[in-house]
């Protein structure tokens, strides 16, 4: 039986290289198509040597394939998958072309129009643990972002159970490969190592994602999140750390309260291969090259507020990882196929 | 004339060895005694290598000195501070001993008994910018914790102004020098290289000096506090990250508001050589090496929530160099003595 | 039919997490038996939670199996190796008890009277590319040391062709995980961290084991090698540039001569799975991750002299990495199990 | 008195803002004229808010000073300077267009005619200990290059007295800042971040540089020079290891040797401010900030090789410190003004 084909359009940004490293190992399908905005006729293997094992030649033009991923920034990604679809293939985008659900909003916090609002509706938002059913027969996942990815899987079990007030307060710490290959000031090395730096304190893009993210879990609250990102010096990682006021008599201040939320945490995430609820302080590195979520749910008994941290590798669980955990849902596969493996530590 | 004598006790951690630094650029002191726990005997320079142009021995004992620095651990340091106000010497401590007032918060948060809690009256606190005038005159100052001189430097304006909810979350990211020289799992390199690690979730010793802070600062409200520090992976550096609810009516929630609250810290904080209120967000990078503390005051005016950012050098505004500056105001210098110069950037 | 069962002595070092690591996704043996210095009693995953998938004990002792690692530090190893070679174990030794054929060069080089200096003659070093054929059978291992792996790897070719004068310099940069899991000042993370620093200028205990393969590689040189290992501030990896003349007539000195050096190397290396000859310098980070050894030999035409880098990452083919592959060979397994995989950039 | 009035072309890059830094400390001259490439119009602390306490706008044109630094990059540097002299003005110029003696080593090594190689014999090499008589009355001193100082600062002693043979393996490890302000890959963060990469194997453009260095040192030597540069994941620092042989009978090889070749060179720099020979092994960080040169001339006596390591802090004694060093001489002022002051450490 022939292997499902599939290609990356864009394989020269970070989700896109880390896409074909998980594809490589993957037994069940054949990468058989890449292409790029730059690099087109060089191998791989010259562009990217750490790629130097995989024999494909960059093309101007995506083969065919069964399914694709496109690995381009918003607005060209839109075009590409547009495209894709036409050809009949399959399509995980991990742009964000099509994670938000009302075509207003890539106005708004994109300042594009979007091109094809009617598949808005269509695609599937492709947070795995919270739509899995969904990603099964999608024609269209839209690969989440990766703060969203890291802070609603830390909010998603007492959003859901109507837990929490809806004011919360999102302070997230990022690797810098999360804000791409492209060159920028911000990201030049002697600028950012030793450095701490928030940003986008107007509004992150990830904002209206996480919100509609929430809102999803739990439509009867109105939701007011203030997220703030945060660059820090190092390549990979996200911790997220989640602050949020617990509803009236919903959980016991209390050291049993604290245990009842342990356990709240490990039967929402039972049997998740991906999701690890742990009881001490995750740290990044714990998933550092993994496609692992790590969540500690706490109190802080003194001030009655709920604690939640989360950790994933920014890249993995929260770009090339997750949209390789949806293909595998997609095509039918084991939904671990090539992402298995412990964090490389140290 | 002849020149002031200082000390230091525990040359050797990293305060210690940064108020040498910077006492060795002072003009108006002269820096006559070192001790350390260990090394005794041993020159400076053989110690510690870049501060080989100063010229001592780590004696076993405190030399006569006018002023001194006591470096020691807490516990440890209350006993060396008792013995040099014997002496008749001024002191200024940079453990914890002597920053809390109430001496049942030794047992709970530091696990001993204080040796002479009718001490801690009589010791003013060291967060110069909000204590001058009882700074003159003191005998005995304690001087801050880094993680309280970032919080409560952000705070300050709005909190005396009761212009916000006493529910505060500060969502701290420390470099690794913070831990001090002590060796340990979380500061090995490897381990702390390439990671984020939140800590003391169960309640961080700085805590009840911030609350304390606070209260000081505002008597009227009951804080409820929730802080949070993160270890991050460079050597120097605190940026604080603080939300807060605005008191109905207190702050306007729109551009406007945004203006009047950065004047207003701009207002509170005139005239102060250490303080920079900015109007775009800080980075750590920006006060390596200074004594400077960094501040921009924002409104998430989606959320209806104060955003409130700072960034010290720990070692420096967070540790040695307040420590010099409130040495400058107990001799008679001008302030800024020794502490002058830009960030060492990049 | 059972799959081998094999153990780990030591597994919280850094080299024996590393090999529990690739053993958990080594498909033909089964991890049973780990042992640590402490933390007798935790599991794994308490311990070290990037290993929580791998349900096992530590324990005081050692369980039945049919090959074991030993990670102890030189001297302790030696013992454990003794006690589970008399219990029929085949033993892959990763500390230096038996890289040194001369039982005297460990009482100048680790200070200690090796206890069992007739297994000296029968352990085979396994630096794999260049003794595979005596590691097939060999009940005793002995890995090689991080820095010979990269230095031996680099020089072979023209060592064993005799192209080169036997005067050699081996200017290391290796990764501080290299160090090890030992707290130490030197890698203490606010003193590692920015800084570059040479050591062991007196002689490292590497150097007998480079001269030693070296001499292997062509007996009929008496080698004169300079070696000076420089830690910097990265958790993984070793880039060691070597320098050397070639010997008279026996490569041209032009671009013709660098082409055929090139093509020498990539011959001497033809069909090795985890060697890699590249015709652009390599960087550590190419390799990370990885049991890859990349390798560059070029000319510097002006000085008529020989520079070969070569890449590795220290804890895999200089360490756990290279170790599993010779474990593979032992046990009858393809050599790569468990070990393929690019590298995890960026 | 009035003070001497400085200015600064082209502010914007590290070696020109690190001028701005140290000047601003200085007592002894006023720095009355930045320009830029870019940002003309903008406050020195909009474009570069460390320096927030420097009331100057860049401007379009250099004002009326005594004293300019050129920062800007080769060729367009050239320009710059000749305008500068014929208004006359002293220049530092710290780009590379007048530091080679041979106009046709510009095309050769940096592919450009130099526009007026008359000049190139007026300007003195600001190598300060090696040329400080030449330095006093020059119009224009050529600053030297980052790697150069390294280099000729850790050799001179050995070869002005003749002590070596001139084949000679310089390997040197530099801080990313060396590579400049202008973005590239190479320098992106995580690309830059835990990796060690060697480059310009061809041929570095300091290579001439420190030949012609070594020549003028030593008339009589004909040198072969290797030299190898990383670049190592920090922001600042050069350590550069050489390797050379003792010429014969020159240097005694044992204990005694290497105690004469440290007095050597102690004797050598005695009473230089800013040369510190020491007796262990220099790390970067202790030079971190400083306008220092460690070196600690050493000999591997199993091989008989003399080895030589030194470290500065790449963008002061490497550049703007050295720069501001040769100033002072130039203007008459103390050689240290401004450039005092122990490494910020840790």
């Amino acid at each position: 039986m022939q292997k499902p084909k599939v290609g990356i359009i864009n394989v020269s940004g970070y989700v896109g290289m880390e896409i074909a490293r998980l594809l490589h190992r993957h037994p069940g399908v054949e990468l058989s198509s890449i292409t790029g905005r730059s690099a087109v006729g060089q191998g791989l293997g010259q562009l990217l040597p750490h790629l130097g094992d995989i024999d494909l030649v960059i093309q101007p033009e995506l083969g065919d394939v069964d399914l694709v991923f496109s690995a381009l920034p918003h607005k060209s990604s839109a075009e590409a998958v547009v495209a894709a679809l036409e050809r009949g293939m399959k399509v995980v985008d991990v742009s964000a072309d099509f994670r938000l659900r009302d075509a207003q909003e890539y106005q708004r916090w994109y300042e594009f129009s979007h091109p094809r609002p009617e598949l808005l509706e269509m695609a599937v938002y492709g947070l795995t643990e919270l739509n899995r059913p969904l990603i099964a027969p999608a024609r269209l996942v839209a690969n989440p972002g990766c703060y969203p990815t890291g802070a609603l899987l830390a909010l998603a079990p007492v959003v859901k159970g109507g837990l929490i007030e809806p004011h919360i307060v999102i302070d997230a710490k990022s690797g810098v490969s999360g804000a791409g290959r492209t060159l920028s000031l911000a990201t030049h090395f002697a600028e950012a190592n030793e450095n701490v730096s928030p940003y986008a304190l107007e509004g992150h893009r990830h904002l209206p994602e996480i919100v509609q993210g929430l809102s999803q879990l739990n439509p009867e609250l109105s939701f007011s999140v203030t997220f703030v990102p945060h660059l820090v010096p190092m390549s990979r990682g996200i911790l997220t750390s989640c602050y949020a006021q617990p509803r009236e008599g919903k959980i016991a201040m209390g050291e049993g309260g604290k245990g009842e939320l342990l356990e709240l945490y490990r039967e929402f995430y039972r049997g998740e291969p991906f999701i690890r609820v742990v009881d001490v302080p995750p740290q990044t590195k714990q998933a550092w090259g993994t496609n692992l979520c790590l969540i500690y749910p706490t109190i802080d008994l003194r001030a009655g507020r709920l604690i939640i941290i989360s950790c994933i590798d920014n890249l993995v669980k929260g770009g090339a990882g997750q949209a390789v955990q949806n293909m595998n849902i997609m095509l039918g596969f084991d939904e671990g196929m090539a992402l298995k493996g412990a964090a490389v530590y140290p």
